[in-house]
């Protein structure tokens, strides 16, 4: 990952501006027609003129061979070691719906599921009942009271929802505590075990919540019961200014990636509405008050997830039509087009694959190729690189880190 | 080196099926006449037509500039760090002659050597006895008894032999304990020194069992003393079904390889007899019963060693038609091909240099490159990779491993 503590020591104040351009689930894998993956497929005039002024590699999002989740993925590219830094899944759920989580929260992933008259799970995902039913059974677990903490319950889809506990008489809430999801049938959801002392108190709160939301569901079978995952608080990030000097700004349209940039200190921008053409009017209208631009595409990596080559090829080439000639014309000092990972749509899945990764600065050393794709950054001088390096290389491009040494 | 606790956390059993080709020392030099290495120069229609389909790259065995010996090299292939992972020389040397091994044992090499009449040494090797010689006085030494241990002496070569002592009392034996060899010429053999108190019983039964080995060979000059190196004892290294959820085997004809394949879980097929033909045989007779196959090619390496670059070049071009279409026969999901080290015919020697490595399986992105030799790999998409990444981009790679987080 990158050394926070050397950058932190070295970081200077330019004026200097980088974007980081994230095309999420980049990576594909070829079609069989002709050889070509979904980047090498899509007609890309722009990436490929940037390419041939550009250094172009592979990155590798956390380790190889390892497929990441888009919490995780989101990390590295921010530099940090998704392996250190743990983000719980209660905190991303609770980001992936735009939840406003605080410090001092506690955030759980909660499963509805079923259970037969002794209490012992039967489905652990209670039939996966309709959002809208969710919803309902949702509205009245928010009934709930617990002394000292204000509880919020938020529908996500299907069976799943989130719980946040937030305390409201100054105490601090640690989360230290296993999941009840047994992760089997034929058992009983098992209670809140605290792992430490200071947990104790928030397993206790959690364990009445519990015993109130079942009493409320015990009559709407499938949904007549439920489980908790990924019990966790904000991870405490250090932040973008602090360990990059940087002044940093999010533009995403989906509220998980606007979480976990707010995790690492940006600014989330507003936008007009969820196109492109919204990201990038943002992008212009907040241009001189950053130094850093994390610009995030979603619908690469959806049109992976269905499979849909062509679709993932179109929205790379909207990307290269609509996004990358209206950077380039805001004239940054280091501009870097990434993904987060692959998602081929031969797999519908992310997967391990690592990411093509062009990096272009007034400073940068050529690759002279070309052409923006798999293949050639398999070939490219960034070599396969870690994607926790992309943020020193930029910062090192942008002329923002002082020499090492004597 | 391979993330042990990530891998054991996403691991997930499939039916697919891994096969590590390992060619004992493939990489080579070029030769001044045409500027080939062993492999370039090797007729290889058919290692050639599998990297067209493939991607290639350079593996670093332990790390940059370092030459390894057998054993860490295969740790690293199978994503064991051997700087943190240690089989102690009378380990590696035991397994070397096909000693079975128990956890409990203690193993030391052994050296003869000469003393003068004070009991200095004169010369550490005892004047290269030969095997034979030393045969006669193993046999000599296997006399010696010790309280609550079965001694083993087994000859290994010229000097060199092998001690094993094995608890019969239920007792553990500890092994932190320094060589006896001064490892210069004037001054006696040191006596065993234990370095931890738990270690201290069998340094005291070690410096009975020298006492009474002195005795013996006091008359038997060139060879009228010895001295003990690596005192150590099976690493008890993780294995292979628990790190990798793999049933692993080993197709190798050296005891060496099939010993080191066994202290990381595989299980050692049984040969018919030496050639590639048994070993393919093997593999072919065990397909349907494993997960992932060690096959082990001895004799690139031997033929390195001895400077042979044309039989070197000779066995490479016999796997590629004995080996190499019989596991694409068996449709295998992963395909890795590599060695372990370099042994250029030039340096007459293991060296440092990284190893020509090919991934094939459906879902790589081929390179496109029709061609495996060393300057095809080092432009190759895989990079210039640790070695010890090798097995966790092949479970990526045979869809074993689950997403890390969400």
């Amino acid at each position: 990952m990158a050394d926070f503590e050397l950058l932190k020591e070295l970081q200077m104040s330019r004026e200097t501006q980088i974007v980081q351009l994230v095309l999420d689930g980049l990576g594909g894998l070829p079609r069989p027609s002709d050889g070509k993956t979904e980047l090498e497929a899509a007609r890309t005039p722009n990436l490929d003129a940037l390419a041939a002024r550009a250094q172009l590699g592979l990155a590798v999002p956390v380790a190889p061979g390892i497929t990441p989740g888009s919490g995780p993925a989101h990390l590295s590219l921010f530099g940090y070691d998704p392996l250190q830094y743990d983000i719980g899944r209660g905190v991303l759920e609770a980001l992936g719906i735009g939840f406003d989580l605080q410090p001092q929260d506690v955030a759980a992933r909660g499963n509805f599921c079923s259970v037969d008259e002794e209490g012992r799970i039967t489905d652990r995902r209670a039939g996966r009942i309709p959002t809208e039913e969710s919803r309902k059974l949702v509205a009245l677990l928010r009934a709930i009271k617990l002394p000292g903490v204000e509880t919020f319950v938020e529908a996500v889809k299907e069976y799943r929802f989130v719980l946040v506990l937030r305390p409201t008489d100054g105490q601090t809430l640690q989360a230290n505590i296993l999941d009840t999801d047994p992760q089997r049938l034929g058992v009983p959801p098992l209670p809140a075990r605290a792992q430490d002392k200071e947990s104790e108190p928030t397993a206790a709160l959690i364990n009445d919540w519990l015993a109130a939301a079942r009493e409320i569901l015990k009559d709407h079978h499938p949904a007549n019961s439920l489980t908790l995952r990924g019990i966790a608080k904000d991870p405490g990030l250090p932040h973008f200014d602090a360990v990059y000097g940087l002044r940093a700004a999010a533009i995403a349209t989906y509220p998980m990636y606007r979480g976990v940039a707010k995790l690492v200190g940006m600014e989330v921008l507003p936008l007009a509405g969820e196109t492109l053409e919204d990201e990038v009017e943002a992008l212009r209208a907040h241009w001189q008050q950053y130094d850093y631009f994390f610009f995030h595409v979603k619908k690469t990596d959806s049109a992976g997830e269905d499979g849909d080559f062509e679709r993932k090829a179109a929205v790379i080439e909207h990307v290269d039509q609509a996004v990358v000639p209206a950077i380039l014309a805001l004239e940054p000092d280091v501009l870097i087009v990434t993904g987060d990972h692959s998602t081929p749509a031969a797999l519908k899945s992310h997967s391990w694959h690592p990411v093509p990764t062009l990096l272009w600065s007034r400073y940068c050393r050529p690759d002279g190729v070309a052409e923006f794709g798999e293949r050639a950054c398999g070939r490219g001088s960034l070599g396969v690189l870690a994607a926790t390096d992309e943020l020193p290389l930029a910062l090192g491009h942008a002329l923002r880190l002082n020499k090492y040494g004597a």
